[in-house]
C-alpha cells in the first residue's frame, strides 16, 4: 500500500491508497442496471489452490483500486448526482452561507482550509417523492436499491451453484434472510421500515450500502476531531483507514473548532455514508452553553448539514424531560453526549425538549435530503449496573413513537442502542427493541459486557456485539481500545474496525447468512493445507498475520513449508491427519473390513449422526431452550 | 515492577516480581484453620473515592508480594508438603532416574541446565485415600478444600453486608451457586465431580484453587518450547507473566528438546497447577514417530511427570479407532496434535487405542499422586466447518464413560472441549457435555467463532469463551493473538490472558456470581468521578490503561482533572451528568412538584419498572425463549 501525497502544500489530507495484500478490485454490473459498476474485492489464491478467487464485501471505495486517481483535493467522484437528477422532482438553489461560526469563530492560522470545490444544494420541490422510503413504498426501484442488491450477494450466486446452501444451518431469531437478494426484495425492506439505504442526495460520492436485519451484519467506525487534539488531516485519513479494514460507515464526531470544514473534506471523500450528531456542532455555535440552545440554531445546523450531504443524524429527540429524574439513582448518570446535553437543556428550562416537540419539523427538513434518522438513545447506559433500567427503556419506547411519526414523514430511521449490557441482559434489549420500533433497523455500540477492562473495550465490547448482531442488530458501531481514556489514533482505528468485523462476521454465521461459511471454509483449506500466503491474504488483516507468522519463521521458504512454528516439521498434526487420510483411502477392502468389524460404533454413530449432531433443528432448538 | 535477576550466571530465568499497580497483597486466615493464609490482592483507591479496598483474586504467587524471598534457582516454599505429611497415607520413596531420553538426548551445550534441587517424591500408600476425590467421598474436608473456600468468597462478606446480593440476576443455566462458599461446599461438590481441585501431591509449592461451574471461572494460558524456538528461561518467565495478568492454571505444552528440565524450573516455581500432554513427551522419546509408541513408553512418561508435581494431564483416550474414519470427510482433519498422534497409532496397527485399553491402569498412576485428568478432545473441530460433528461428540460420549470409570477409581477429572465453533453451536456442545459427562467440569479452549481473522484469534475466541463460559464452562483456554501463526511471545501471553479474564468475568456476571459486579461498580463509580487513577488501578491492567490515557492527556494534573480528552473541559457528558444531579437535588418543593406536573410518566414508568425492566425473572424469561 502507498500512502498517497498529493502535489499541494502542507495541511492537504495524505491517505492510504492500494489494494489489500492479495486482493484484486473488480466491478460488477447488475442485470437490472448494466451502466451501475458495484465493487467486489476479490481474493485470489495461490495456483495450488486450484480454487476461483473469494469474493468478500468491498467497503473501501476507489483508494483500493490501483486504476483510481485519488485527488483529495478534488474529492471522488460524483457518479449519484445523475441518479438523483434523473428520478426528478428535486431542485438545485443557493445554499446557506457558511459563517464563521460553523468553523467555532477561528480564524488565520487555527481556521482549517475550506475545501476547494462549493456544490450547489439539491433538495426536494415540495410534494415530490425523494426518500428511499418514499419510493420504495410507491413501489419504485431506485438505482440505490439495485446497487446494493448485488453489493449483498457476493457469493451467492457461486454457493447457490454449488448447493452449499446446507451449510447455512443457523438461528435467525425470525430474521427473513433470503437466499438470494433481489432488488425487489430490498425495496419491500425498505418499505417496511426494517432497512434503510442511508443517502443524502447531496452525497454524490456515495456507493450506496444498506443497514438491516435480513443482510450482512455491518459495521460503523467513529472518529472527529475534539477541543484537545487532532486536526483535518487526521480525520481525512482515519476515514479512510476504517473503510479500508471495513467499515461499513464512519461516524464525524468532531466537537472542536472547525467542524464545518473538516466533515466538508470528510463527506467529499467519502464512498461510505456518513453520520454526525449535528447538536455536538449547534452547542459549539452557543458557546458550548447547553441552557443556550434552541430551536433556531439547531435547524440552522441541520440545514448546514443537509446540504453538505451527510447521510445520517443522531437525533436524542427522546430524551424527555419526564425521564430525567429517572436517572438520578444511576451508578454513571447519562453518558450520552446528546443526551446529557438535552436533559441539562430540559431542566434549566423546565420545558420538554424541543427536539421532541419539534419532531415533525425535523422530519420535513430531513426529508427533503433523504438523510436518515438515527434515534439517538440518550439514556443509554454508561456501566453494567445501570443497564436496562427504566430511564433506558422509556426512552426506547419513545424512539418507537417517534419510528411512525418519521416513517409517516417518508423518513429512513434507525435506532441508536446501548452501550454497557451483561450478557444476560442483551437478547431482552433486542427483543425490545424489534417490539416497540416496529423492527427498524437496530445500531447498537458494543455493547460491552464488563466495566472491568480500560483499554481493552474492544474486546468487552466485541463480545456483545457479536451476541446483539446474532440477535438481531443491524450495525454494530465500533469501540476501540482508547475507549474510556483516549480518543482513537490510526492503530485503535484499525483495532476497532477489525474487531468488529470478526463481530459481525460471527453473528452473520450464527444467523445463518448463507453466503457467510464461504470465506471461513476457504480460510480452513488454506490452513489444512499450508498455503500460508492464501491463509493471510484471506483473514480480516492480511498484514498482521503476516508479520506475526514472520516473526518465528521469517524464512520465505516456510510460508510454503508444510509445517509451521507451533509444532515443528517433524510433528504436525497436519500432516499426520493428511497421513491418516492417505491411509484410509489406500486400505483394501479386506483391510476396511477388518476396521469396520473392529469398529461398529461408527456405523452407528453416522446413523446417530444424521440423526443429532448435524442436524441444522436440533442446533435451533437448543439456542431456543436458552 | 521490577525484572528480578538472581545473582547466579547467565541462563538462569528472570521473572517479573512486584505489586501490580495500585495493588497490595495481603493474606487471610481462614475460620477453620487460621493456620493458612490465603492471597487476596487489594486494589486500593484514592482518598478521593471514601470507599475500602476493592478485594480480588490474586493468582500471581509470591512474585506480587514485596515482602517474599523470590529467588528462581530455589524454588518456591513448599508449604504443602506438611498438609500431605499430615494427612498421611502416603510414602516417600526413590523416584524414576532422569534419563537423557527425558530431555531429548541432548547433552552439552544443548542440554539445559538442570533444577538445582531434587526433591524425593511421595505417592499414596496402598489402599490409602490420597485423591481430593477421594477424601471429599469419605467426608473429610482438606486443607485445600479449607484454602480455596476463602479464596473464593473473596468480597462476598462485604457484598452480604451490604445487600448487595440483589445485584446477582444473572442466568445461570442450572447452575448453583451459592451465596457464600463454605468448605462443606467445596466437599460436597467434588464429592459430587462438578469440580476438581489439581493439586499433585509432589507439587507442595502450588497455592489450591478450584475448578466447577458452581465457582468463579478460571482460565488457562499454554506456554512451552518447540522444536522450533524458545528456552527454559524464556518458558519460566512466561509462566510468572501469565499468572501476574490472572492466569490460574499454566499448561506446559513443550514439545522439543529439554522437556523434563524445562518442566522441571516452572513446576518448582509455580503458584498455580501445571498441565500438560503427556503423550508429548512420550512422542519425543521414540524419535517423534507416533507408529513406535507404545504402553511401556507413555506409562513411564506418567509416572516421570507424576513425580514431578504435574497437576493434570491430558490424555486423550477418546479417540478410538472406531471414531478415526469418521474424520476423513471434515475440511480440518484432527487438528489436535494428541489427537492426530493417538489416530496414526491406532490405523498403523489395526487396534484400539492403548490410551483407552489401558485407562484403569492409568487412573491408577494418576491416583497415587491425585494428579487431575482433563481428558482430551483429540476430535475437536479446528474450523467452523467441522464444528459439532459425528466424530468429535463420539468423542465426547467415550469421555463421558472415561469420566465414571476415573470416578470409580478415586480421581478428579475435567472435560476438554473445543475449539472452532460458531455462537450458535455452543449451547448445544455446553448442555451435550454437562449430560453425558455428568457435570464433569467443562474446559474449552476458546470456541474460535469464525475462521477469518488469523493475528486475532484471541477475539475470535474471547467471544465464544465468554458465552461457553456462561453457558456453564468451568475453565477457559486461552488462545492468543499469534493462533495458527506463531508461539506467543510475552506480549502475546499477556494479551491472551487479558482477554480471557474478560470473558472469564463476563460469564461470572451474566451467571449472577454474587460478588462479581463489585468490581465493576467500583470501576464506574471511578469513571463517573473522574478518578482516573482508580479507574486504572481497578481494570485488568492498569499499565496499558494510564499509558493510553497518558497518550493524550500526558500531564498528572490531568489525571485529577474532571474531563477527558474525548470531549474536552468545555464539554463533558459526565459533568452535566453531575449537574443534573446538583441541579435536581436543589429543587425546592414548588419547583420539583411542576416538574412531577409536567411529567407524570415518570411515576408510570417507575412503576412500570418495577415490573419490566429490572425483574430477575423477565431477564432469565427472555434467555430461555432463545
Amino acid at each position: 500500500m502507498n500512502k498517497h501525497t498529493p502535489a499541494t502544500a502542507l495541511s492537504i489530507p495524505t491517505v492510504t491508497t492500494g489494494p489489500i495484500a492479495g486482493s484484486r478490485k473488480v466491478y460488477t454490473a447488475p442485470e437490472a442496471a448494466p451502466d451501475l459498476a458495484v465493487p467486489v474485492r476479490e481474493i485470489v489464491l495461490s495456483e495450488a489452490a486450484g480454487e476461483p478467487p473469494v469474493p468478500v464485501y468491498d467497503s473501501s471505495g476507489p483508494y483500493t483500486d490501483p486504476a483510481a486517481a485519488i485527488d483529495v483535493e478534488k474529492g471522488l467522484s460524483r457518479t449519484r448526482a445523475a441518479w438523483v437528477a434523473e428520478r426528478g422532482g428535486v431542485e438545485t438553489y443557493v445554499g446557506r452561507e457558511v459563517k464563521p461560526v460553523d468553523n467555532g469563530n477561528v480564524s488565520g492560522q487555527h481556521l482549517a482550509r475550506a475545501f476547494p470545490t462549493v456544490h450547489v444544494p439539491v433538495r426536494a420541490l415540495p410534494g415530490h417523492p425523494v426518500t428511499q422510503y418514499e419510493w420504495a413504498k410507491a413501489g419504485v426501484i431506485t438505482k440505490e436499491m439495485i446497487y446494493v442488491a448485488e453489493r449483498e450477494n457476493l457469493g451467492r450466486k457461486r454457493m447457490l451453484d454449488r448447493a452449499e446452501a446446507a451449510l447455512a444451518d443457523g438461528e435467525s431469531f425470525g430474521a427473513a434472510i433470503p437466499p438470494f437478494i433481489t432488488p425487489e426484495f430490498v425495496r419491500d425492506e425498505i418499505a417496511r421500515g426494517r432497512a434503510i439505504i442511508p443517502a443524502n442526495i447531496n452525497h454524490a460520492e456515495l456507493e450506496p450500502m444498506i443497514i438491516g436485519r435480513n443482510f450482512l451484519t455491518k459495521i460503523n467506525a467513529n472518529i472527529g476531531n475534539s477541543a484537545v487534539t487532532s486536526s483535518v488531516e487526521e480525520e481525512v485519513d482515519k476515514m479512510v483507514w476504517a473503510i479500508r479494514w471495513g467499515a461499513d460507515t464512519v461516524m464525524d464526531l468532531s466537537t472542536g473548532r472547525n467542524i464545518h470544514n473538516t466533515r466538508e473534506w470528510i463527506i467529499r471523500n467519502a464512498p461510505v455514508p456518513i453520520g454526525t450528531v449535528p447538536i455536538y456542532q449547534a452547542l459549539e455555535k452557543v458557546d458550548g452553553d447547553p441552557v443556550k440552545l434552541d430551536w433556531e440554531v439547531y435547524k440552522d445546523t441541520l440545514i448546514e448539514q443537509c446540504e453538505q450531504g451527510v447521510d445520517y443524524f443522531t437525533i436524542h429527540a427522546g430524551v424527555r424531560l419526564a425521564y430525567v429524574p429517572l436517572t438520578a439513582d444511576r451508578v454513571t448518570g447519562i453518558v450520552s453526549r446528546g443526551g446529557s446535553i438535552m436533559a441539562k437543556w430540559c431542566l434549566a428550562h423546565h420545558r420538554e425538549s424541543f427536539l421532541y416537540e419539534r419532531f415533525d419539523e425535523i422530519c420535513e427538513i430531513m426529508r427533503r435530503y433523504d438523510v436518515s434518522f438515527s434515534l439517538g438513545d440518550g439514556l443509554r447506559p454508561g456501566s453494567i449496573a445501570d443497564a436496562n433500567d427504566r430511564a433506558q427503556f422509556a426512552e426506547l419506547e419513545t424512539l418507537g413513537e417517534l419510528t411512525r411519526i418519521a416513517w409517516a414523514k417518508g423518513c429512513q430511521v434507525m435506532i441508536e442502542g446501548p452501550g454497557h449490557v451483561p450478557m444476560h441482559k442483551i437478547k431482552i434489549n433486542m427483543d425490545k427493541q424489534l417490539k416497540e420500533c416496529g423492527e427498524a433497523p437496530f445500531y447498537t455500540l458494543g455493547p460491552l459486557t464488563t466495566d472491568i477492562a480500560p483499554g481493552y473495550d474492544h474486546i468487552t465490547s466485541g463480545i456483545g456485539a457479536a451476541m446483539i448482531g446474532w440477535f438481531g442488530c443491524a450495525m454494530l458501531c465500533y469501540v476501540t481500545p482508547k475507549e474510556h481514556l483516549g480518543l482513537p489514533d490510526r492503530d485503535d482505528v484499525k483495532t476497532g474496525v477489525i474487531t468488529y468485523k470478526i463481530a459481525a462476521h460471527a453473528a452473520d454465521l450464527a444467523k445463518g447468512h448463507p453466503a457467510a461459511q464461504i470465506r471461513d471454509d476457504a480460510v480452513s483449506r488454506a490452513r489444512f493445507e499450508f498455503r500460508w500466503e492464501d491463509q493471510f491474504n484471506l483473514g480480516l488483516d492480511p498484514d498482521t498475520a503476516r508479520a506475526f507468522h514472520d516473526e518465528t519463521l521469517p524464512k520465505e521458504a516456510h510460508k510454503v513449508a508444510h509445517f509451521c512454528s507451533m509444532c515443528g516439521p517433524k510433528f504436525c498434526s497436519m500432516k499426520i491427519t493428511q497421513d491418516v487420510r492417505d491411509y484410509a483411502a489406500g486400505l483394501g477392502d479386506n483391510e476396511r473390513a477388518a476396521l469396520d468389524g473392529m469398529a461398529k460404533m461408527s456405523e452407528t454413530f453416522r446413523a446417530m449422526g444424521e440423526q443429532v449432531y448435524v442436524d441444522a433443528d436440533k442446533v435451533k432448538a437448543s439456542n431456543r431452550v436458552l
